[in-house]
């Protein structure tokens, strides 16, 4: 690629920060900003000058941005609902696209992103950022270095406390509120799935061959809004069609399992619950231990959790990923403990040097298309649904990464 | 009941430590001892002996101990496949019974207990001692007083490294070894999901409908064979049908969701991963520690988790259950910190005050028949299957207990 001229298309509480302290730190050239509310585009572009730069052309039809001839690069981080059909026309209109997570809505729009990408060829990167974080990428290389052994089974979620989001979604504008009063899913899949995909070398020598899903009543939004919104007579008698607790189990092709946990509308902690676990040894983030059956003589004793809670720090020196090595040394920067940053890094570099991206259209299409067949599961009690293998035969002829 | 006369089935290692540090401690007569072992059988009469009691009758054949007119309660503590025919056999023969837990083997035997408790109304109680633990009564105690809102998510499993009892289950003559060998299933399913159906009200308001049921590969025990019993050529070259991880979610008629792992055949640590979720707050073992809405705003906010952790401790002196508040003042005994004591102790009160018991029949099977959907599901793909209804409608008319 010449030239890197970024269209930013999505500016709100996501995109702005990104903006602001992902990208525009990184120097890259912004040269058009978007957003359906002109008042959220003004200020992205607001953002831009700040950072020393000409102001950015400015949209409110992100349509406009991908037919700008001053656009090379387009960074989709808008509403869930708009991400793949703006990805698939900036792929056709050789633009090259970063494009934020999301679930997917139908298996089609996975198909489309697919189909785009092979017919044009143009970088695609999918923005999911826990692919960077540090852990997941230590553990990622103590996998490849053998030290769980045979790795098993994983776990992972979006454990997230939302309902203050979600419950004063119309005074933010946020597409959360819509999505859960009428969607029941796996809405937010790819924390951690990415992660998890990356270590069970989906599409590179393995593949999710189904999935069941089951999800709670939806009770915890209703319960925040009566006590902390009572006068919110239109939201008060809202049901919401979104489970509190959606509970998904995929199984792989060569017998791994990973259970997905959606878990956004009660009270809690935040936490991925990354957990990944083989037949030497296991990792686990709520803990943030590892257990490693070379180190000790302990495994049915009760004593090892309390000698190993916390203790994956001390691992860090030996087994931090070469890449979170080279960041460390160079300093972290950014949001999201630093993984925003890495992650559009990694973006830039591979855009510059042609290079694949670490996160491909493959991973896209597999990872969002979670979120489509929990809702088919769910909606017919937890039956068990296939996963279609987007890379159409072709992850099991691939080498592994 | 007039007077207790034990008669004792089954002195493995549970049986024996049950007997030593649980039963003979309450001062209770045991008048005849089993185990089809005759070495396993004299020991535990000269553990009655040591105790300071008249030397018990020996037996070989649970059926003899059945039939002794000398005894008057039976207590199981066998290999699993025995569990449902000698607690049948002991109520049509108006024996009291305590059962240990398990998992069934088909719906046939859970129906059978119901079926033998129902026609002779029987004194049954299932031996889950996680019931009397005391943060699952402490947990439960803080659910009926409402401090976590409704209910409506529960995990629960479990997740012991069992690999050398499973490997040398031949050695120490266990019968582990044959089902890890054989099936593929849930198939220890009541701890915890015993605590967690007694805060849904299940089999009084409320009961569990349907499940699926998925097992990730075996790996776990084929490798920790060839690394730690390399000479044992039968073993080695055996497969193993009971896959390592298996995930397994129940539905519930008023909407909430139970999660159960099954995790024994992997290098971890000990945690029966009980969690109750509610819309005003939590309770999650992994890290002891209870989140109210009403002790936080920080329900968004990312430091919560810090703040809570190991905090259950200080919720104890206003919120242990009463039954534990009296346990602790009398002093707390035996093993599984306490909980087999107090779970002996409430089966010997409810006996001698003809007291219903607190974990009967219709618990058992329903907790123990998830085993057996469980391996139909695995079977089937993870397919959804139906929870029976062993109450036969009832669940619906009781009062809460």
């Amino acid at each position: 690629m010449k030239e890197i001229k970024i269209g930013f298309i999505g500016l709100g509480c996501r995109g702005s920060s990104l903006l602001k302290d992902v990208i525009l730190p990184q120097k890259e050239q912004v040269t058009a900003v978007c957003d359906t509310y002109p008042d959220r585009a003004n200020l992205g572009a607001d953002l831009v000058q700040a950072a020393g730069q000409p102001r950015p052309h400015v949209y409110t039809d992100a349509m406009e941005v991908i037919r700008d001839e001053n656009v090379t690069v387009i960074i989709i981080a808008s509403a869930w609902e708009s991400h793949t059909d703006l990805a698939a026309a900036a792929m056709y209109a050789k633009k090259a696209v970063a494009m934020e997570v999301g679930g997917a809505y139908t298996l089609k729009q996975c198909t489309d992103l697919v189909e785009a990408y092979e017919k044009t060829q143009t970088p695609f990167m999918f923005l999911e950022n826990c692919c960077f974080g540090r852990r997941e990428m230590m553990v990622l290389n103590m996998v490849r270095q053998g030290l769980l052994g045979e790795i098993v089974h994983c776990a992972g979620g979006y454990q997230h406390d939302l309902r203050k989001e979600v419950a004063y979604g119309k005074e933010n504008r946020h597409y959360r509120l819509r999505n859960y009063l009428s969607r029941n899913c796996e809405n937010y899949p790819t924390h951690d799935l990415g992660p998890i995909a990356k270590i069970l070398d989906i599409n590179h020598g393995n593949r999710m061959v189904t999935l069941t899903s089951t999800a709670s009543k939806a009770a915890g939004l209703h319960d925040y809004i009566v006590r902390n919104k009572p006068d919110d007579e239109v939201l008060k008698n809202k049901s919401f069609a979104q489970g509190d607790v959606v509970t998904t189990v995929i199984k792989c092709a060569r017998g791994e399992t990973i259970v997905l946990t959606l878990d956004t509308t009660l009270p809690r902690y935040y936490s991925r619950n990354f957990t990944v676990r083989g037949t030497r040894g296991m990792y686990e983030e709520v803990t943030d231990s590892v257990f490693l059956d070379q180190e000790s003589d302990l495994a049915h004793d009760f004593d090892w959790r309390d000698t190993n809670v916390n203790n994956a720090k001390s691992y860090e020196e030996q087994y931090d990923h070469p890449v979170w090595k080279q960041y460390l040394s160079e300093g972290v920067k950014g949001t999201h403990d630093g993984m925003d940053y890495l992650e559009f890094q990694t973006f830039f570099q591979a855009l510059r040097s042609n290079s694949p991206m670490p996160v491909d259209v493959y991973d896209a299409a597999a990872w969002m298309a979670v979120t489509v067949l929990s809702e088919m599961s769910i909606a017919r009690g937890g039956a068990v649904v296939d996963i279609p293998d987007f890379t159409n035969g072709k992850w099991n002829r691939e080498e592994m990464i």
